[in-house]
């Protein structure tokens, strides 16, 4: 129970829907969840991470490889296809437990025959060149069907192609089953190496790709594909490599290859599972955000991130970003620190374009990019966005006035640092990294001598529906927590690694800037609560028109334009494409009391219009904590369910922005874990303010922190903690208000 | 010669344009250069000045008052007039050296008679509550003729109605011809009084307003029509005020009136007049430049200054600009400092309201309005255009990014007294104009720490394509000067006037901004001349997008798109709407080498669109400095005869922008006198550069100096000055790079 997704028959409306909902991936590449008949009209892609391409058009995006399940039948010379054909029985659906795609299908012919096809797939977590499927082909009498199974070359791409394919060659009676293609800009290899093979007891004749079959109502035909893909940035011969592979796992049989990907789901979830008793569909609906973050995540490499689609396709040019360190990182620093380790690294690597693109606009220090690939620059154009009234290309200033993104960076550096107790990452880069940070602060700023303070101007916020303000709170409020992590790195830097220090200053010619940062730390303007305890989103907020969502909404002339950049309907108004203050104060709540979080919740969530997934988990989040529960578990709701309802906004202006959506999934688990859960790391150790929704009977979950391990499970009055980890001794936490020390593995209080 | 401006025939097409080139008036109110029968479709209007109204819609504008001069023909029932009836004749002349303006017009009508209509009416500048006018009739046979001949009540507005009529009488015989009208919004009181005279050997029976003549070819029918409008804030009762002038006036007869205004105009044109022999056409266009400056200048009252359209309509809701102290001051000061000191004296009267702006704005000192009225608020909404594709408001950053109209304002102040040497002007409210305008730029200037230096951040210069800018030249170099200009005073007034500067610090509790306004002078930033001597507009303009106006124009999608705001075509190119650096440079000569002058005047000229009118003549001064001569006439011309040909932007976006220009008329002179002709003023007095276009022979002007009063006249290799005035002793100027002191009334010397 609450581990399927799954949908009945067959609607044509909902098929890119589908691909993102019945997705699949293992952090290597992506699969979307598309049928064995479906083209590139019907968004089929095998979707590569850290593979990158512009073919000359200006417009980098993920590398989408040829499909190697593309399936075409026919009988009579007719297709079979939903697509085409008369459709009886279908079902697909996703397996989350164990990351396996199913469809079962059942096509009445002309003569009115029932043939059904099913197929089951998955992309191994235990080896992540592999992607593997099981087809089978049934009938409730004997009919002939010609099947052709082979790599459909013909991929979609939003800007493509991006690929030649430079070698190819046959294999196991298939033709072109085995090749390698180069892409355009870099140059980058990789290979795909796929293997059919058929189990049956019809007859069949195989004529290269094509099979024709004698199908007998009694006999099945059976196909198993083992598709391996190497990529040249990982090995030295990715051709050679995805033949091997590929020869491997197939003599393995699927079976085998299945069941070591399932040992290693299996695994991952024993950390990351959350258990909710009493609600099956926020059961199934955070269940099922968990498993979107898994199939995107890093697990194989250090070198990127997740990207803001996941590995759904190639929207927002598959770039990773700040969403990674604000939206996903926690759960991954809670539950398997390694990994939030990967996407923590990912910027440490990246630092020289965070320098580079500092100097590009003049600046000192790290300006951390809006949106990067694996190259680590920003991908973002200044004209990113078109404006559907006239067709012309808008000025959009994401990437430029998003100055956010550095100390966003530099908070995922201090979470890490917080959450796990592990400061060694500051020996290997990360000073840098937050040095770097504070320099560009310092660079950007202002000093308003008539108000001795520090200011940040002409900004892009959290809240993109208002672009080059000043003082953006959010903007603020996290530099200033940069600002005060460099000035701590320093202490802790100088107390404990003083030559290390040395040496980075020295490296870094920081000399001079030390003063500076202290004192930008000490005088940056950080907007404070007003007497009613708003905090100004940013200088002028509050003169902006102030009206409902609804009448911004009944000003609109299309549906799908974009209400911000610089003439946006939303610009000159008070509406928020998503939480900004909010955000902050989520991010940061010891800093504020819960009368201010009430106040600033309440005025700014009827003024959000949620344009932007990233929204609706954070006014669950801090919902949470001020005690509005049921507000808390609709916005939870809303963004657990927003990739299986698909409730979420297709284009922008006419960029397709469809897909699924990591930032919310990752927000869905922390308004899980740290909103109802009350988990909280601070100095003094974790502390838990549990406060489960009414319907939720029980909610268990696994942390790790500062070492140890632990599950957790909530009921409405008790929380049990079992140790799990080699750590033991010492554990300390902090419920209703009370202190205590674990002595024994297990504890149960009341709350 | 030189003095007429004449157009034969009608041309439908051209009304609206005639409506603007055949303007009369007298700084009291405006004329329209229209013809008697029409009506307010063809833009009839007897504008106002000081009086404004705005009648709940949110747009103020100046208040037209009803036509007095309108009158109906008919002929057998059938109309008479140019818009439909057969015109065999039609002549319309401006005598600009009367200030008459004259239309003769034959009609054949349907019987095939030919009747004549000629008139002549004046704005009376000895009597500035007066417009008159004769009109005569005749005919080639004898005709019965229908007149009606009554005010026109149903006058032209673009955003009316603004007044009720509250009071209103008949006499001699017209019906409704004295009333009294009140504003909407301000309750303003004004009152028209006209008389109808008639004198003729015809038979004729006047009905209230209507006159059955029995028009013979022998006699013509000759009606006089005086005209009064009195308004309530310069007299105590408008309507007993309106009808004893009338009546006084009519008394005196045409002739009369007609010679005492001619004495008056003529007096004026000794003063202004530039007489340029070897070329009429810009012989003509100069004067007719000057003498739309001269009847829309406050000769009688120093609560105003010139609108933007001069008194040619409501257009710029009949605001005053920032043009009138760039671009028409040094005219009057040169001319009649009187009079130019009524203009700045308006900036002075309104310094209340400029601190209440800069308030509003969150600011100290004084930040004064973009376009102002008698108010002296600032008449520009946050929304003063509309988005000709969406039909929506756009935001607009007029009001609130403009901050050089404060610094404009210094240099206004700055350079009365540098011209007329009159210094008591800082004890009449100019010294808090000075330190306000400087305390307010201290206050919007932010400090960058790193460089050592203030900037001016997010503001739109001169060149209104470009705007929220950081650092534009021209807003820097005139802030700098504005600062400079205060601390110059302060020493001034130290050293001359202890007693009232100790009052005034104090008054203004200025103790403190001393020494801000001191480092902020010596601090700011002032973008140097690049290794090209080319000075950067502002700051990463050098980044933006290089193209060809053509080019620019090539993309537009309707032709009358507004090209700047924050999402016109022009915003992220290098192109401009009009002179920035350049106009700059042509304010403040001293601080640039020709070099630098050329560098800038060739790499701005090719992107400049000249989207306003502020512009050809920046252009032609900075020219004629650079020796471009060829540049300098064709750019003058240009400017000299917008008005002439109508060579304008009929439309910004949606929005009516007719009229006449008086900056461009201001700039005409500039570029004769002070560019052709060579006249400075600096500290060591006046100096000569004198470089005639080649078509010229020679040019002969007077001017006013520091209490000098001088005729001028220039040939290509001698200048002859003669004072005129009663100080002539010790008046020193510098030619050809020596200097010379009159000892006698007249000197000529070869340069």
């Amino acid at each position: 129970m609450g581990w399927l997704v799954s949908e009945e028959n067959f609607d044509k409306s909902k098929i890119e829907l589908f691909g993102s909902k019945f997705c699949i991936g293992n952090g290597n590449f992506g699969y979307r969840g598309t049928l064995e008949e479906y083209g590139k009209e019907q968004l089929c892609a095998l979707t590569l991470s850290e593979i990158y391409d512009d073919n000359g058009c200006g417009w980098r995006e993920p590398v989408n490889m040829p499909n190697p399940f593309h399936i075409n039948l026919s009988v009579g010379g007719g297709n079979i296809s939903v697509l085409g054909s008369n459709v009886a029985k279908h079902e697909q659906s996703l397996d989350i437990k164990h990351g396996i795609h199913s469809r079962n299908t059942t096509f009445v012919t002309g003569s009115g025959s029932r043939v059904s096809v099913s197929s089951e797939r998955f992309a191994s977590m235990a080896a992540p060149e592999l992607i593997a499927e099981k087809y089978m082909l049934s009938a409730d009498s004997d009919i002939d069907i010609v099947m052709n199974a082979g790599p459909d070359m013909d991929v979609w791409d939003i800007n493509g192609p991006h690929f030649n394919v430079i070698r190819s060659e046959s294999s196991g009676g298939n033709t072109d089953n085995h090749f390698l293609i180069e892409t355009i800009e870099k140059k980058y290899q990789v290979s795909m190496c796929v293997s059919y093979l058929v189990q049956t007891g019809c007859d069949y004749k195989q004529d290269g790709n094509q099979y024709t079959i004698h199908l007998t109502k009694d006999d099945s035909f059976l196909l198993t594909t083992y598709a391996v893909i190497t990529k040249g940035i990982h090995c030295a011969d990715p051709f050679a490599e995805s033949r091997a592979k590929c020869e491997c796992f197939a003599g393995k049989g699927f079976d085998q290859v299945l069941k070591e990907h399932e040992a290693v789901i299996e695994k991952r979830w024993r950390s990351y599972d959350i258990e909710i008793e009493g609600d099956p569909y926020a059961q199934l609906a955070v269940r099922y955000s968990i498993y979107l973050l898994l199939i995107a995540a890093p697990f194989h490499t250090e070198g990127i991130a997740i990207p803001a689609r996941g590995l759904s396709g190639q929207v927002y040019k598959g770039a990773m970003f700040w969403d990674t360190e604000i939206y996903m990182l926690q759960m991954f620093l809670f539950e398997e620190p390694e990994i939030a380790k990967n996407l923590v690294m990912y910027r440490v690597k990246h630092l020289k374009e965070a320098l580079e693109k500092a100097a590009e606009f003049g600046y000192e220090g790290a300006f951390y990019p809006w949106e990067s690939q694996e190259t680590g620059k920003d991908g973002c154009t200044l004209y990113n966005l078109t404006d559907i009234f006239t067709g012309r290309k808008m000025r959009t200033y994401f990437r430029d006035k998003q100055i956010h993104i550095s100390p966003d960076v530099v908070f995922g550096l201090y979470k890490y640092m917080e959450i796990t107790g592990d400061y060694s990452i500051l020996l290997q880069g990360g000073t840098e990294v937050i040095l770097e940070c504070a320099r560009f602060l310092y660079s950007y700023s202002y000093f308003k001598k008539s108000r001795n303070r520090y200011e940040l101007l002409d900004v892009t916020g959290a809240d993109e529906y208002h672009e080059r303000v000043n003082n953006n709170a959010y903007t603020n409020y996290m530099a200033k927590m940069a600002l005060k992590c460099a000035v701590d790195t320093r202490a802790y830097m100088e107390k404990n690694h003083k030559a290390e220090w040395d040496s980075i200053v020295k490296k870094l010619k920081f000399e001079d800037d030390l003063a500076h940062i202290d004192e930008m730390h000490r005088l940056i303007y950080t907007p404070a609560p007003g007497k009613d305890g708003v905090i100004e989103q940013f200088d002028g907020y509050f003169k902006e028109e102030d009206l409902s969502v609804r009448e911004l909404y009944s000003r609109r002339i299309k549906e799908n334009e974009y209400l911000g950049s610089l003439c946006g309907l939303a610009v000159n108004t008070q509406i928020l494409k998503q939480a900004d203050v909010v955000l902050m104060m989520s991010l940061r709540p010891d800093q504020f009391t819960k009368e201010e979080k009430r106040a600033n919740w309440d005025y700014y969530e009827k003024r959000t219009e949620h344009g932007s997934s990233l929204s609706t988990c954070i006014y669950a989040l801090l919902a949470a904590e001020i005690d509005e529960k049921t507000y808390a578990y609709d916005y939870m709701m809303k963004a657990a369910t927003i990739d299986l309802v698909g409730n979420y906004k297709l284009y922008l202006g006419d960029l397709y922005i469809g897909g699924t959506h990591p930032a919310a999934n990752g927000g869905t688990w922390m308004v899980t874990v740290l909103g109802f859960g009350g988990l909280r790391v601070n100095a003094d150790g974790v502390s838990f303010v549990p406060d489960l929704p009414d319907s939720w009977n029980s909610m268990s979950y696994h942390f790790a922190c500062r070492g140890y391990e632990a599950d957790c499970k909530l009921t409405k009055t008790t929380m049990t903690l079992h140790l799990t980890g080699q750590k033991k001794s010492g554990f300390l936490f902090n419920i209703g208000g009370k202190t205590y020390e674990m002595t024994d593995d297990s504890i149960t209080v009341n709350y």
